[in-house]
């Protein structure tokens, strides 16, 4: 889906950038790469970064101006690190990706994202063939992000809007009755090995519940931890006898 | 504020790679950068990636395991691109990077996030000292993110997390090493009540430490616990015979 979706260099300086911007694109499903100006596409270092994605490389187009790289895009965003008068409409990579994919969702043409050279960025002459225009949040001691770095942080943000996928529930919780006969046998088997005072199990025991309520338990995690607490049980309701005897004959356990 | 934020790299091996990790951590406000293994940290093309951020690279530290490495973190969170048994627990950046920063204002302690090699990333060894995972969602042609890539996106997620007001978690955690002692008892006592099988105690262990990373232990917490596993260990070193008197005499236990 994000084929639709060209990634712009304007007069990239490193090589090793443009192989790992390449990676980058191929890393988020992503084929169409232009470059503005002279930069070494074919290069070693272009190729090393590059990795598996050379076929991106090998299929980078190469362009005089910016104008002409985005000639045939229905929509062209740019992204900037510096503020002022030009790029005060500037917006987080995170508002601008769901319009980024809804766009090439309805829209036949490419879009493009642009990014300037390393040491200046975008100029306000190119920005102005950008219709929107994005930058990353930094640290305001040092804002310049590696080019390659920007690319894909944008890209991430795109990917991730592509999904639609909303963030999962971060588990899925047993219910509390089977928590409940957890607990049962936890008590159970903790008294028969001494762990428990007698007089009053339950203090401990909720020390222990208040760990287990914080990782929230799912199914799989109550059978496991069922296991442990009835192995227990059996070890002291006469299974020390088997492991004792086993262990005398020099065999494995279980 | 996420000068309290580690980032370690478990034996990268392109020095480029590190000095982009480091510029990564400037732009996002990070000072500590950890190296597991033989990582050329001062190397031309570290210093070259690194840019204004060698700095980072010059107080950067080394070390021969990632247990060390992490060794006084209260909170340590490893990265994958793979899929697999011992990874179906991992998230999104988006969905970890909140937890991340609210640990980081509640709890003194650094925070570790840990990078693996650039062709294998982490190893099962080195996940099981990961309380959570992240996996970065990829084109599933090519999951395979370039290192300082994908330092960039969770930093950037952490940082624009950090943006914002979170409520306070309630809990302050203990040291990574004391977890790992934890774990010590634990495998010894399992393995002698035969709940774990001797040749393979990590696979239900791996289990526990999932569950119990996710709960987030305090040196409380770590106290019971020991307490447990160490009473398990003595009722099989022959406790049973105290116990089991002591029922016959109709004494309350301990």
């Amino acid at each position: 889906m994000l084929k639709n979706l060209r990634i712009v260099l304007v007069q990239p300086k490193g090589s090793g950038n443009i192989g790992s911007v390449a990676r980058a694109m191929m890393n988020s499903g992503l084929k169409d790469l232009a470059i503005v100006g002279e930069g070494r596409i074919h290069s070693f270092s272009a190729r090393a970064m590059a990795v598996h994605a050379r076929e991106i490389l090998q299929g980078a187009r190469r362009f005089d101006t910016l104008r002409e790289a985005v000639a045939d895009c229905g929509l062209v965003v740019g992204t900037t690190c510096r503020s002022g008068l030009y790029r005060s409409h500037s917006r987080l990579p995170r508002e601008v990706a769901p319009k980024i994919v809804s766009t090439i969702r309805t829209d036949s043409r490419q879009v493009a994202l642009v990014f300037g050279p390393e040491d200046h960025g975008l100029s306000n002459r190119d920005l102005k063939y950008c219709q929107w225009l994005i930058t990353i949040p930094t640290n305001q001691d040092y804002a310049s992000l590696n080019v390659a770095q920007a690319v894909m942080v944008c890209l991430y943000e795109i990917f991730l809007a592509s999904l639609k996928r909303s963030p999962r529930e971060a588990i899925s919780r047993a219910p509390a009755e089977s928590i409940e006969r957890l607990f049962d046998i936890m008590r159970r088997s903790l008294l028969k090995i001494g762990f428990l005072d007698s007089q009053n199990p339950e203090h401990i025991l909720l020390a222990i519940r208040r760990i287990l309520g914080r990782a929230g338990l799912e199914e799989k995690d109550v059978h496991i931890l069922n296991g442990l607490f009835r192995q227990i049980e059996w070890y002291s309701d006469g299974g020390w006898r088997v492991t004792q005897e086993k262990e005398r004959q020099g065999l494995k356990i279980r």
